[in-house]
């Protein structure tokens, strides 16, 4: 049995017992009751997924996946594919926008090569994990190999044991490759079974031409690989990403060892949703950190049954959203865990 | 002249120039345009509100006003009204739901007794200010003397004043007062011209029969005292409450000194619609900073055009929501300050 098996058999439900525990502490503590809204449905679910009240968000971690995608010799993003490997650099030297959310944040991040198609200098700050130098375009064949989406796979298994092996308490995730918005909304239109007009926006700023090169892109790529969607590995492996396929073993890896994880915007929730279909019991360990413009998001989050924390039109990816969702995590469980009792702190309940 | 006028006279328009230059300066950042939605405003913002690029936002301080309402004794609240003494207390030990947000922000708390009806221990944790032992009962006479409202604006205004002295560079408020939501919805009826039922919800959790009180009392107040609704000031002393005075001087006092406020939720806002009314220009140093569960909040926001920018179905006061848009604040401050150019980092704009 390889390791993704190993870990779709060790992710079980949350226990709605211990949300209903929780919910039942909630109401012990000196607020009206409900009053903290979602922060109170948050502390709730950690409990379930700790199964635990005593709850802890001190080592919040978000991992970085980067990889190209094949499909830009397609002409779908206005920023030439270089800009993967250059943004990589950006991060490693702290100057991009997760950077300084992180930072402003407290959150530790890790950036993972997970196949960026131009060589990057080696660095301690890089965790290279290449399965590949990029995917294929998947407007001509599958994207990756099943070995290279296995390995990629695998790798976000493996980021989230170490991340739990080095004492992390809350996950989040994010990704960058340019053209990735295109492989992001033909899993969304293979999932959601959607027309791709509906799953497919602007990414980074496409303009007209540059999304009808997106559009025509995905209906090909549908046309060619429409057969193998049947399961969620066919449709990640034609026509999903490095990246992609890291994050999505990552979620899977948060659920299998109980750890709760922030997903991001519309890339990072195709792996999600990925990960759900491959796992319906993990979606209990996901939270989805807010509502990207990208149109595509807004059917994956309705499909994952999710409503997202925030809503601030951005549509960056990197983690960002993650990083401001993560914040608001810890103050649910701060609340949940700092807070006096009704009983405790000698004030009148109704 | 008084505190109070020499306060408005200060305050000038933020200026729109230094918005566009911040929008211009955010395009050279290594992003995508426009990409982080909300938070690239919110930097602009701050941006114009302090003339300057070099924006800081370590220094996050939110200010507590408790204070005690008359109209309590009309039966508008489900909790007695000793509670607002015991919250207070509950602050000050750092067992409230606004500590363990404040905590996990890293944000300054300052309690401030405006006008507790029970007399508190001395502590130096307290700042004490009472113009009054509560208001009166405003369904019978106005809650507070011309002489009690001034003061209690103006030690709002040195709150400010002195929190700009201890080296804050972003301020939030929140407030504490059993009933005090019953006196917001007076305010909001006043200011918006909405009728009661319209205005006026449940609070920290009154039953139907409770709730009816509260609109047999607003309107009896709204029949008494109409005739002094002309100006902001005549609505803060026949309906308001000694900490919604102290709030509505706390935002005049950070438009003065230019510095950026978050308000909280309900009754917070109903103290920066009144600061906004009495000087239109404070509005640009203003955040909104979540849209509460209580009706009368969506009218004021809408009074003040301000999209708030978290939606957690909240309704909690203390400056929750204030703190939790703060660090979203110093997010945006951040993203704007410590990222890379496309220049300087080596990254392909399109």
């Amino acid at each position: 049995m390889n390791l993704l098996e190993k870990t779709l058999q060790q992710i079980h439900p949350i226990d709605p017992s211990w949300m209903d525990a929780a919910a039942r502490r909630q109401l012990e503590l000196t607020k009206p009751p409900g009053s903290l809204g979602r922060l109170e449905e948050i502390a709730n679910r950690c409990a379930a997924i700790r199964e635990s009240f005593e709850l802890t968000a001190n080592h919040p971690r978000i991992v970085l996946f980067a990889a190209d995608h094949g499909v830009c010799t397609e002409g779908v993003s206005p920023y030439p594919q270089e800009v993967t490997a250059q943004m990589v650099l950006n991060f490693l030297r702290g100057g991009a926008a997760i950077n300084a959310l992180a930072r402003a944040g407290n959150i530790e991040l890790k950036i993972v090569d997970m196949g960026v198609s131009i060589t990057l200098p080696p660095s301690s700050e890089l965790i290279s994990r290449r399965a590949a130098p990029g995917t294929r375009n998947f407007c001509e064949e599958p994207a990756m190999t099943g070995a290279e989406m296995y390995a990629a796979l695998e790798t976000g298994i493996e980021l989230a044991y170490e991340s739990v092996l080095a004492g992390c308490d809350l996950l989040g995730f994010g990704e960058m490759g340019i053209g990735n918005t295109t492989s992001a909304s033909a899993i969304a239109a293979a999932l959601a079974g959607e027309p791709v007009e509906a799953v497919t926006g602007r990414g980074t700023g496409a303009g007209d031409e540059c999304l009808a090169r997106k559009h025509s892109a995905i209906r090909r790529a549908l046309a060619i690989h429409g057969d193998q969607f049947q399961t969620p590995l066919g449709i990640l492996r034609c026509v999903g990403g490095l990246e992609i396929a890291g994050m999505c073993g990552f979620c899977l890896g948060a659920a299998a060892r109980c750890l709760p994880v922030v997903t991001d915007g519309f890339i990072a929730t195709t792996a999600a949703a990925l990960a759900v279909r491959l796992s319906p019991s993990s979606s209990g360990y996901l939270f989805a950190s807010h509502r990207s413009t990208e149109p595509g998001h807004a059917y994956l989050l309705a499909m994952l049954e999710q409503a997202p924390l925030l809503d601030l039109g951005m549509r960056l990816g990197e983690g960002t959203g993650a990083a401001l969702a993560m914040n608001l995590i810890q103050a649910a469980v701060a609340a949940f865990t700092g807070m006096a009792t009704f009983a405790t702190a000698g004030v009148s309940n109704k």
